[in-house]
Formats: structure tokens, sequence, C-alpha cells
């Protein structure tokens, strides 16, 4: 397919190799132009604005937040007005509901079409093309994109097609990964206090009831304290929990458990820890425990 | 091995039943004694009273709570009293850390051995002899316990030397279970108010990053609101998580997670639903957000 | 003083009044007039746009939410267009940190005075003229207003010369009070459950350690579970609970009490009781523990 | 009054001296005799043994925790094998809901009168004999032991003829200072990383709706972080809160606030505070926000 590619950070860059790797035609565009020459050396063109990559069929956006998001798809030389008719959007940034519901309507608005396909997975997985696509959206657009979601991942997970369901069901996927950390850095904290060697505590988790690849990816950063460097900074995360308890808050759903994962997360970053892995909550855990 | 067993609950009989399969000769204990007249139809004989049970190499204890433990051992015609020197305690109740220790010492008193080895899996999986042990005590015990555990689990996890060391791991691993209701409870009351079928919820949250045992187990459970009849009762369950926050206590480790578990486990009681299955505690959760 | 006076809500009015009462003019805009006819015939002029109500020397505002301070001053023939140099808008509404931080950046670059004079009272505190002023701004724009606010309140705070700064004060009162309806609730739950009589509790606490005014408020209303009228809704208790966790996010400060309150507040709003006084926070308690 | 007074710690030597001072004839008890002795300088009797204190009308104990008043009152040479038919123990100390429960069974077995009297107030207001006296049991009882609380206390308050209700008051009394310093904390934190200084924040609060004793108590304490010495250890008052949260869990409420309390007070305790005033809780909040 001939498509767009917006946002080359971490995940953006290893999803676009892999779609050029899977044959289609890449048009990237990136804030910061250097990382864009990268793709571009093994075979991307490269736009010099939004607008310019979206000429195609379909425009991947992968990007930071809302704002960012925002800025390329309304601003001047912008996705909204660079895609043609009938073309699709793919947004599979991690943003807000209210934000997915605003671009689902203005691309109706425009003759457009939209699709939310959040993914899950860190920078590793998605280099492997094995991410998890979570889509929805009308049913005929992710037909057509399906293609481009098994480039980029080992299984898609249709939603529904009201697109900004699918990121709902990302914002509850990452809190229930955070409330994970949580629960792991309080085990992890009293059995360590007891005098239990983390790694043994470890072998029990993994090898009995959760033996998901959640717990084998943090568990061993949580039993070896390696939170730096973060494969997903606490920052960013903190970012995703607000926008879950926003979507909360819209809903009236009381989710004292994210609430809980949120204070951990402002504890972490006014001591200094923003930039450590999100799973230095368990850090905070201990911490407080006086470890 | 020539063994005792007492208590013959929906988990007990499932183990000692898997004893006498694995040809080992049983000697049963309940207090009520129908229960182990049912097994010696299948081959085991009844004693009378702990001590009665406890003539042979090892003895094993399977009961509701410290309180039942404490009558069978320490009481008249009690464990303690029948066991002989050498002989093994193998205490696999889900009992406190401080009732750990104080069996410790009075076997160690008595020239007799202490193993402590709970379990985790639900009666079921008890009946399919798929436990997991968490096995601590003297080595040279342990090593002669393994058989029996063998004939019971599918994995024995070897904690360490000091018998309440097991108990206390037991402790951590119910709460990571507990706080990941509670997180499904929240996660499942967000998709299902934001209008996501919980089936489809449930496919995304087992097909991807969770799963494991625990969550394919309770998340049809929470998705399909099917609390009853009860795998293991909140009450016990609550009881189950009062010892891993006495525990916490003693160490001085705040667990706020556990906390919430226990408040949102208190509410179920209060409203009724004390004799629900614990993984009802998604749907207290689901009640505070109206549905 | 020749003033304007925007919002004649149930506080707005009961101001309004007692600054005419103290022989001051006041031109009133409301955005549904009938409200502005009531205090015209008590003396009021009536304006028809926010910037007509804004030629004096000052005009107040009092609305409902940062959306209506934002509408009133920035929006067409409003505040900011209609205030002459160096006269003063006070913004006595309960608003946002950065909403009044913006507000300043834009009368400053107007060359016009702003003073932030949240108060604390409830509506029949207003009417008595017993408010509790909180002002922050320019001192000598707080001493021109000072004869206003004797008007209208007991006492003024000068929390100091940065105007948000008595947003955030006010937003951490309200914070104090949430927590002492939840920590209120949770006592007479635990007492009425215990059999005592709630009266009786009541005279307790307020006769001993707690015998200030925001316990001989609430205190009565939680022993009588007098919910309705609400002299607060719960649904704008939230809106200040989210302002003062939106302030509490930007200095990273996790505050667990307001996110707990929070968490309650939605329980109510899902379970129907957003109309309810914020008080009911004790009702939800009580619910929750089977009451 | 012929009585005795059992337990001469901070608390219970100024009371036991502002009996001798209302000319009550007081033979005191204490474990370690030395403080005994200083009161025997100011006209009071010495015991050896808690039986020895009994042989009055009445004899008070004032003690730590139920572990003292157990060994106290049911050991050998104790309260009850003391106390003369008809005469009462007046059990000041906070002390357990269910200990209570025993206390009373066990007098009125005994043919002797129990009245739970625990008391509100500090130290300093122990020796000003300002205390407020939560008193419980039989009327008669009760009346008898009037002239003594007015001795101690400037008001008492009768709960009830149940004598533990007197003690779940006081827990929840208790709970309801712990948690005001948690929501303290939480708001001083906010406010001064706000930029705003403590003292004003504090005229304030003090000044407006919380004017009353508990908060100019310990909101100076907060706003100074005059943590040291403590007025009341935390690891005491952690004492009271188990006793509170043990009272609600066998009544089956949930105490979200409680258990924040707890999970606070445990952190301080990690973090090596146990000594310092419960008040440092809202040291423990800000030194979680970064401060």
């Amino acid at each position: 397919m001939d498509i767009g590619f917006i946002g080359l950070g971490h995940m953006g860059e290893a999803m676009a190799r892999n779609l050029l790797k899977a044959g289609h035609r890449v048009t990237v565009y990136n804030r910061t132009r250097d990382k864009a020459e990268k793709l571009a050396a093994e075979g991307a063109a490269i736009a010099d604005s939004p607008a310019g990559a979206s000429h195609g069929e379909a425009v991947i956006t992968m990007l930071a937040n809302d704002e960012a998001v925002e800025a390329v798809v309304f601003g001047e030389e912008g996705v909204l007005a660079g895609l043609r008719r009938d073309a699709v959007h793919i947004s599979m940034s991690t943003i807000s509901v209210a934000l997915s519901d605003r671009l689902d309507a203005a691309h109706a608005a425009a003759g457009q079409r939209y699709v939310a396909a959040p993914v899950l997975g860190r920078p590793e997985v998605a280099a492997a093309a094995k991410l998890f696509v979570l889509a929805a959206g009308p049913e005929a657009a992710i037909g057509r994109c399906q293609v481009l979601f098994d480039a980029m991942g080992q299984k898609t997970f249709v939603i529904g097609d009201k697109p900004s369901r699918a990121n709902l069901v990302k914002l509850a996927c990452n809190f229930l990964l955070a409330s994970m950390l949580e629960s792991l850095g309080e085990a992890f904290a009293l059995v360590r206090k007891g005098g239990i060697e983390p790694q043994r505590f470890l072998e029990v988790v993994t090898g009995s009831m959760f033996s998901a690849p959640a717990y084998k990816t943090y568990g061993p950063i949580i039993a070896e304290e390696r939170y730096e460097p973060a494969g997903f900074k606490m920052t960013l995360a903190l970012k995703d929990i607000r926008l879950a308890l926003a979507a909360a808050d819209a809903e009236a759903v009381p989710m004292p458990a994210a609430s809980l994962v949120r204070d951990h997360m402002l504890q972490g970053i006014a001591q200094g820890e923003g930039n450590s892995d999100w799973a230095g909550i368990a850090r905070i855990v201990a911490r407080n425990a006086g470890l």
C-alpha cells in the first residue's frame, strides 16, 4: 500500500521500518528531520509536512500525546488538510477518548475514514513486529488496514465500530499494567523485608499463576531493581493513567487502584525519578517500606 | 510412605485422594467423621484423633485457619502429642506467619520436624494434582516430603530453610491474586460503562499481556459475573488478606493495594456477599460505579 | 464605590445584595436576566453584557466554573473589553489555578488590575455577610477592594501578591472540608453499626476536639442524614476536588485523601446522588458499610 | 473517695495528681516503683500489687495497651482478685472493644462494677484537668464516678450503658484526629509546594472553618514541622488505629481513610520515625511530595 507514517519515536521508527520491510511504500514525516532520514536510507520517502505524508491510501500517526496529535492533524499543512476522500487516518498513539471522538467527527465531516488502532508492547516488541493491535472503526476501513497491522503486530483485536472504544481499551490495559506494577512492588517489598530473595519469589510468581508476558517482562525488572534506562518513562506512563482517570471520570467510574498508582507516580516524579521506567513504582513502594 | 492427613475440606479431600492414588498409606482424620468415611472407601484408614493420624513418618494438616490448626496441633490428643521423634509435620494450610513460627519452635522442642508447604490452586486444581507447592524447612525434611508433594502438585518451589517464609510467600501470592481481582474489576467497570462487551475486553486481556492462569481463571468469572457458587469464599479470602496485612504490619511494610482490597471485601461482606466467590470484588467495584 | 457584579447564583445574589446594603453603586449582569431584575428592585442597575457591568472602579465575577469565567471575561463584550485601565477585576469564583494565572496575565497586558478573592462559606453565610475572603494580588489593589470585602465577609485573609495563590488556598480549604466529610462519614458508620446513637456521637465530636464551624455545620447533616436539599451540590464539589487534584498534579504532590474523596464522589454521582449535598459522601460510606 | 490508681505514665501521673488535689485518698500502683514514689510525696499511698490498689470504692486503670491491662486485671494479685463486690473498675486506657467486653463480663461474674471511661486529651491537657471523659456503663456506677471525672476533666460525655461503646467512640475520635493529620499534611504539602508560607495557610485554616482545639493544637506543629519531642508517639497512635480497624472489621465497616492513615504510619515507622509525634504523618506526606 501507499501510506504515510507520522511520528518516528522509539515506537514509530520500529513500526515504520516493519512496514517498509513488508514492501509498503511509506512516506514518513517527523518534526525533527534526522529521524526521517535514517528511514529514507531504508527506502522511505520524506515529507515536509504532515499533509505531505497524507497523500496515500492511509496515514498512520504514532505520537507522544494529545497535543502532538492535535498539532499534526488540525494544524496548517496537517493530516486533515492532506488526506483525500475515503483515505484512512489510522491513529495508533495512546490518546484520550475525547480527542479520538473529535478526530472521528472531523474526518467524517471531511469525507475521510478514521480508525483508532493503539498498540500494546514496548519498543523491542515493536521492533520484532510482535505488537498487539487494538482496532476500532468502520469494518471496511479496518479490513483495508489489516495488511498494515499484520506487518507491525502479531495479532489484531477488533473492538468495535466506534473508534474511541479502542482508545478506552488501550487505557484500561495500561491501567492493568500499572496496577500490576503497584501490586508486584508491594509483594516484593513484603517478601524482601521478610528475608526472602527477590529472585526466588520471582520464580514462584512467574512460574505458577502469573506466567504471562506482563509479569515475565516486569517481574525481573523489579526483582533486579533495574529501572534505568527506561523502556517506558514514568512521566509518559502518568500521562496514560491521567487519561484513564479522565475517561473514568467522564463515565462516573471510581477507580481507586488507578488513583493509587497515580499518587505513587506523582511521588516518583516529585522524588526525581520521572525519567525512570514506570516499573519504578515498585521502588517507590519499597522506599516507603524503608528499603 | 505411611502418613496421616488431617482436614478433609474441599482442598484436603482431593489432596488426600491423590496421595492414596499414588500408593501411600494414608490415615485420615476429620472433625466430622463422614468425610473421612468417604475416603476410607477408597483405601484410607480412619483415626479418632489428630494424634491417631500422626503415628507415621509424616502428617499433613490442611485446615481452614489458625484456630483450627492450633486446636489440632496443640490440643489434647493433638499432632504434637502423637508425632514421633524425627517424623515430619507438613503444614499445608494458609496460616499466619506468627503461628508457623510457633509451630516451628514447638516441633523443634519435641525433637520433631516441621515443614511449611502451603499450596496455590483451587479445588479443581487440587483434584487434578496440579497444585503449586511452596515449601520451606530443613532441606532433608523437604527431600523426604518431595514424593508426597509430587503426588499432589505439578511443581514444588523451595523457598528456603525457615518454614514460615513459605507462609509469607503464600500470603504474598494471595495478595497478588486479590489485587488482580480489584484491578480487573475496575478495568471491566470502565469498559462496560464505555459500552464495550465484557467478552471482547476479556479476549484482549487474556490474549495479550495477561495470558496467565490467574487471568484465565478469574477473567471469565468477572466477564460473566458468575460469582456463585464460590470456588473460594470472600470471607475466607478476607482472612488471608488480614494475615498478609498482619505480616506486613510486623515488617512495617505499607501495602495500600492490600488495604484497598480489604476494604472492598468488607464492603462485600457488609452488603451480604460474604459467601460469594472472592472474584465478587469486581461486582462491588461495578456496583460502586453504578452498574 | 461604583462597581459591577457578574453572576447572581445562590452565592452571588446574596453578595451583591450586601454590597447594595453597604451603599455601593452596583451594576449587575447575569446570563438569565430575571435574577438581575430581582436586585434591580433593590437598587441595582442592570447591564446587558459583562462589559456593560465593567465600567466602574471594579467588577466582581462570581460564577460556577472555569468555562463560565472564561466566557464572561474573554468573550465578546466581556470584562476584558469593558474594564478601563487601572480598574480591578475581582475574581471571587472557585476556579483553577491555571485560569487564575491566565487572567492575571491578560489583565496585566491590558493595563488592568486583577485580584483573586475566592470565599469560604455557604449561601446562608453569604447572606449574613459572614464570608471568609481569601485575597491575593497587588497590595494596593487589595487595599482598594477591602471596603467591598468588608461588606460581604467577616474577615479577609491576605495570601500574598500573586493572585492565583488565593485560588490554591481556596482549593486546599475545600479539600480539607471534603476529607473531613469522608472521615466523619467513616466514623459515623462505625459507631452506628456499633449501636451508638449518631446524635450522641455528634455531641462528643463537636463538644470536644472538633468544636469548629466546619464540624458544627456538617456534623448534624450527617447525623440526621439530611442530604437534600443540597447547600453545595456533589457535582459542583467534585469540580473543586478535580481542580485541587489538577493543582496537586502540576506541583507533583500526591494527595491520596483527595483521591479517596474524588472516588467516593464519583460513586455518588454514579449511584444517582449528584444533586445531593456533598456531605452525602457520608451516605456513600454508610452504604458501603451495609447501612 | 477512697480509690486506687494503676498506671503512672505521662497521662496517668497527671490524672492521679489531680485526684489527690481534689482531696481523694489515692493508692497508686505502677510497675516501676519510682513513679509511684513521686506521687507518694504528694500524699498518695503506694501499693505493691494491682490488687493492693483495688481495695477502695473504685480503682482506675490507665495503661498503654491491651496487654498491660490484661496483665494488671487478670494476673495474680490483679484487680479482679483485689476488688470487692460492688466496687468499680474504671478503665480509662485506650483499649480494644473486645477486651472491654471481656472485662465487662469478668467483673459482672465477680459481682463487681465496670465502667469504661477513656479520655480525649494530651498530657498537658491532663495536667490542666481539662480532659474530655467518654463514659459508658451502668448509670448508677457512672454516677458514683462523676466526682472523679470532674477532678480530671472538663466534661463527661455519657455514651450509654454498655461499657465497650465508650471505647468504640474513643477509637472513632482518635481516627478522626489521625485522618485530620493526614488531610492537613496533604493540604500543607500542596500550598508549600505552591510557594505559600505555611504560617499564612495555618491562619486561614484555624481562623475560619476549622477554629477547633484539634486544629489549633496540631496545625502549628505541622506548620512549624515540630514533630519532636512527641506528645503522642506514632507507634502508640498506630496501636489505636489498629484497634479502630479491628473494631471496624468486626462490624464490617470499610474505613479507607483509616487504612490510608495506617499505611502512612507504617511508612513513618519503616523510615525511622516511630518515636516522633503522630503529627509526623504530615512529614511523611511532605516527603512523598518531594519536600
